[in-house]
Formats: structure tokens, sequence, C-alpha cells
């Protein structure tokens, strides 16, 4: 079997290239058959690489000059382009060198450079974000995560067979059942693109997933449901959100445990559930979001996750390639 | 001084008229000079209000024949109309024996009779669902919360001039902060509608309150701003996403602290520690959604909370007349 080939941006997001290093480390020694281009300042990532145990048969180091920064506009990074280890690592898939490309860098140029490199899956109007977000049962993939901020009837019809698809290829046994987000359960709510989207999708026939009707906010995370399609916009301040509301009750219950003696004691006491606990809420285990409709898996990772995180981005990325996501979606798209 | 009048709809929500009517025994401990209009199925109140230690001179019962039922449909409701308890309470607005109406139960009927009745304050175009929300420093007021799905710029322009408002005469001691929901907070970013609207807040010179640009989801409980505008569609979305996770993470903990021994033990220990962190993310400590754009104050409480909930939305209501809420609006809309 050939391996899978990884084209990993090596110098986006904090503390690079050194969590990336790291985590290909992590990543390398669960997953074999699995190589890896890295991209990006040669002198630094052989530093790194140094300290770790990769074996180097399991990597190329495709030296960049330039690198793009959070602070640059995608316009500017598009400038920047050709030399960048941004612009490289996508290149490498269009050059069928590599099969599917993280980046922890800039989102905006990371989308803006995939779509002037690849192409679009033939009937796809318009790509979108997803990602995975915990529910009680396993994962969610929410799209679209704010790609666009206005849409269409065919682009959320889109949105459900990508997100299906990629519901599938990542949890190939599980049925993928498909949600619209809005603000009521009743067919009558909703603005008239979301009504009209859940006309098409009720009365579309397909073998790709069930189709559960509307779904509000406050159950995005009952487990009820598993692939959740809303505009950009919409997505993006519901995710934004959700992350703001954890941040904000883990903050409160880590003052509760901290405040006084007995709550250190208890603390101490309730260190493995407290471990169990935190590893469910961890979004280093979730991270990586897809871009999809290009004709190639584009995979963002959270500029400030660590290696652990990082390691599940890559691990996004082999799922999708063994899962066969792009074939599935061109599939599925009529 | 005259007391505050307050039209209590005690047939609206689950378990009523009994939460109502122990909402308003805690509150009417608690202040002084409030009376109370209460509408609805007289035998049912006075067995309840039997039970109670609520002085016979602060309260009225309003017998009326019928009531809004949570399965009534906005149209329906009104159609059922002048007999039931939410149409003649909101009524004794109209007919000046009442400050304030509070109700828990149908809010698309709640918000269909209200506007019947009542008038729109001058120059405001759309009314707007708003609520508290709390932050790392205090509370938010955030709006709209679903009443209007699309919003122009004087939509969102109004709603910063009758949510800060709200928020003055709620907190008014505090410098009320307003921001605009996006998903970016470079000035790029969003649609047209809140381009626009941030243009004319950065220009609009006001007394009421500091205009401080667009905010992300994530930090809507930062505590950095207090007063958070947007459409209808997304208010609703993320108000739901934040309770959802909030269920979801409070749930998960409750699984850590119940499945051992340790657990138990642990969870005894700091018992006065996690009331504390309860108390700080009790909904019902923050419940009743005010109605903005009206002539007089409407407030709708959650229909599935208890009598402390209860209590608090009657404070809410107290607080707005108090606070002079319709006159700070009028005098600051232009």
């Amino acid at each position: 079997m050939n391996p899978i080939n990884i084209a990993v941006d090596a110098m986006g997001g904090e503390n690079s290239p050194n969590k990336v290093i790291k985590g290909i480390e992590i990543h390398s020694k669960e997953n074999k058959n699995i190589f890896y281009n890295i991209f990006g300042d040669c002198n630094k990532i052989e530093t790194t690489i140094k300290k770790t145990k990769i074996p180097s048969n399991l990597y190329k180091i495709i030296h960049t000059q330039n690198y793009i920064e959070d602070t640059d506009s995608p316009l500017s990074a598009a400038k920047k382009g050709k030399d960048t280890s941004m612009w490289l690592s996508i290149q490498s898939l269009k050059d069928n060198q590599s099969d599917a490309i993280v980046s922890a860098g800039n989102t905006g140029a990371l989308f803006v450079i995939a779509k002037l490199n690849l192409k679009m899956i033939d009937k796809i109007d318009k790509p979108a974000l997803s990602a995975l977000w915990p529910n009680r049962n396993g994962m969610n993939i929410v799209l679209d995560l704010g790609a666009n901020i206005e849409c269409s009837e065919k682009n959320l019809v889109d949105f459900s067979l990508m997100g299906s698809a990629l519901h599938k290829s990542l949890f190939e046994n599980e049925i993928s059942k498909v949600a619209l987000l809005n603000i009521g359960s009743e067919e009558l709510k909703g603005n008239s693109v979301i009504k009209n989207t859940y006309q098409i999708l009720n009365e579309k026939k397909n073998s790709l997933f069930e189709f559960k009707g509307y779904i509000e906010g406050n159950h995005i995370m009952d487990g009820d449901v598993n692939v959740i399609v809303t505009d950009g916009f919409t997505g993006n301040v519901a995710l934004k959100t959700a992350e703001g509301t954890a941040n904000f009750i883990t903050s409160e219950l880590k003052n509760t445990f901290n405040n006084s003696f007995l709550g250190k004691l208890s603390g101490f006491l309730n260190i493995n559930n407290l471990k169990k606990f935190k590893k469910k809420l961890d979004p280093r285990l979730y991270n990586g979001a897809i871009l999809l409709g290009l004709d190639k898996p584009v995979i963002k990772s959270h500029g400030s996750t660590d290696a652990i995180g990082f390691a599940n981005s890559l691990k996004v990325c082999e799922k999708i390639i063994k899962g066969n996501l792009i074939d599935k979606i061109k599939k599925n798209i009529i």
C-alpha cells in the first residue's frame, strides 16, 4: 500500500515550527504508513526535528524562504505567495505530491491560496469551513463556520451533502443525520432561504444521510443529529459563543476549586474524575477544521493549539484520506 | 409615593399559577410599595394564595375565563384574545391600571397581543426582545433575541439606543458600552448592514453609551462591553447555543462528581464552593426578557422557570419602572 502523503505548513500559528514538529512526532508514533512533506524554514525545522525521534524515512523538508503571518490580509498573503510555506504546501496537492494539507496559519490566507491553486468540485458553488463539535453521544460536524456570510438554498443543500460525506468518512459506522440550524423547530419559523432548503432536503432521496429538520442552538450538543448546517455568519457566531461559554464556565469552576483549602483538598481527591471531565471538553481533541468543496482536502489547525492539538489535525487528515472524502462528495453532488 | 402596579399573567408557563403566586410572595417580602394585579382563574389563584403570607392589601385578583396555551399559534392566541389572562393583563397597561406586565406564557402570543394593544414608541420601527446574559464583571444586555429575523441599519441603531437605555435603568452606576456581534473584530468583516451600522454608531455622538465596535461570540462573556446588539436570528441562535453549552458542561460535571465514592466525598467537602459556582450560573437569577420598543414595559419570564425565577422577573419589572426605562428610550431616539 502506498503511504499517505500529508503536506504540512510548518510555519503557521503560535510556537511554530516547534509544535508542528512535535505534533508530527506524536502522530507518527500512533499511525503507520504516513509520509510528511514539511514546508518551511529548514534551519528551524531541522533544529527541532533533531530533538525528536521521528524516523528520517518518514519525512522530507522542503525549504521555503518566506511565510505568511497572522497579520497578513488574504490579499497581501496571496501577493507574498509563491515563496511561502503555505503556498508551496498547497501547491504540492496540485502537483499530486501530497494527498492533503494541514496548516495552523492565517485562515483567510489559507482559504484564498487554496482557492487560487485548487479546483472546486464540479457543481459546488461555494466551499464551506466545517469542524467537529462534541455532543452527548460523540461528535457533530458543523458547517459553514465563516467561509460564506450569505448562503443560498443551493449552498445549504451542498453543505448538507458535503457535511454528511465528511461525517461518513470520519465515522464510517454511524448514520449521518442532518439538521438545519434555526430559531424554532416548527416549519413556519426562519427566513425564506432556510424554509426553502427544508423543503428541498425533505423531498430529496439520498443514501448519504437522514434529514431531521430544524435544530435550535440549545440542542446542538444533545446528540440526536450529527451534521448541523447553517450559513457562515450564524455558524461562526454559534461556534465562538459555545467556545466563550465553555471558557467562562471552566474558569469560574477553577476559581471555585482554588479559593479555599477545602476546595484544594477536594480537587486533589477528585483528580481522576476531573481529568476525564477535562478530556471530554478538551478542544485539542477535536482540533482540525476542514475546508470542503475543493477537490483536495485542506485542513486548518487552530493557530493557538499545541503539539497534541496539531497531532489531532494530522489524524483528521489521515482519516479523511482513508475514508475517501472527496470521492464521497463527488458521488453525491447532483 | 404611589405604589408600582405590576400586571401579572398568572396562567402562563409550567406549574402556573403556583409558581407565579409563590414568586409574588418572594418578591413582595423583599420589595415594598409594589401592588400586584393578578389575572387568571380566581379559584386556582385563591387556593394557592391562601397558603402564602402575601398581605391581602398588596394584590387584587382579576378573574379571567380563559388562558393562552403554549401550543397556541400567535394568530389563534390573538383570536382567543379578550377573555384570556394574557390579553387582560396587557390591557391593564393600556388602561393605565398597571405600569408593567410579566407573563411566563407563550412568547409569540405575548408579542402579538402586546403589539395589538400597546403603541410603539415614536420613531421606533421594530420592537426587540432583550435579555440579561452574565459576563465576568456583571451582566450584559443582549438584543434582539428573536423578534426580528432580518434587521436594517436603522433597526440595529435603535436596538443600541434601547439596549443601553435598558442597561442604564437596571444598572444606573455603570457606563453602557455597546458592541455589534460580528464574525471578526476588523472593520472589513461582516455583511453590509453590520458595516453600515458600525459607521453610523461610530459617528453618532450620544450621552447614553460608548460604542466599542465589533465583538465576536467568544468574547460576549468577557465583560469588556455590556450591551450586545445583533439581529434576532443570530441573537436567538447565540443565546440558545450558550444555554446548550452550559447545560452540556454542567451535566458532564455532575456525572464527574457522581460516579465514584471519592467523587461524592469531594462533592460533599466542596459544597459551599459549588453552591457559589451554581449561583453564578443559575439562569433563574437573570430570568426576565424585556420586549423593547413599546410604550409600556412587557416582560417575559421563562416558561419553565420556578418561583425564584419568576420573582426575579418581577424584580426586573420593578427596576425598569424605577429606572424610567421608557422615558430614557424616548429621550434618546432621534
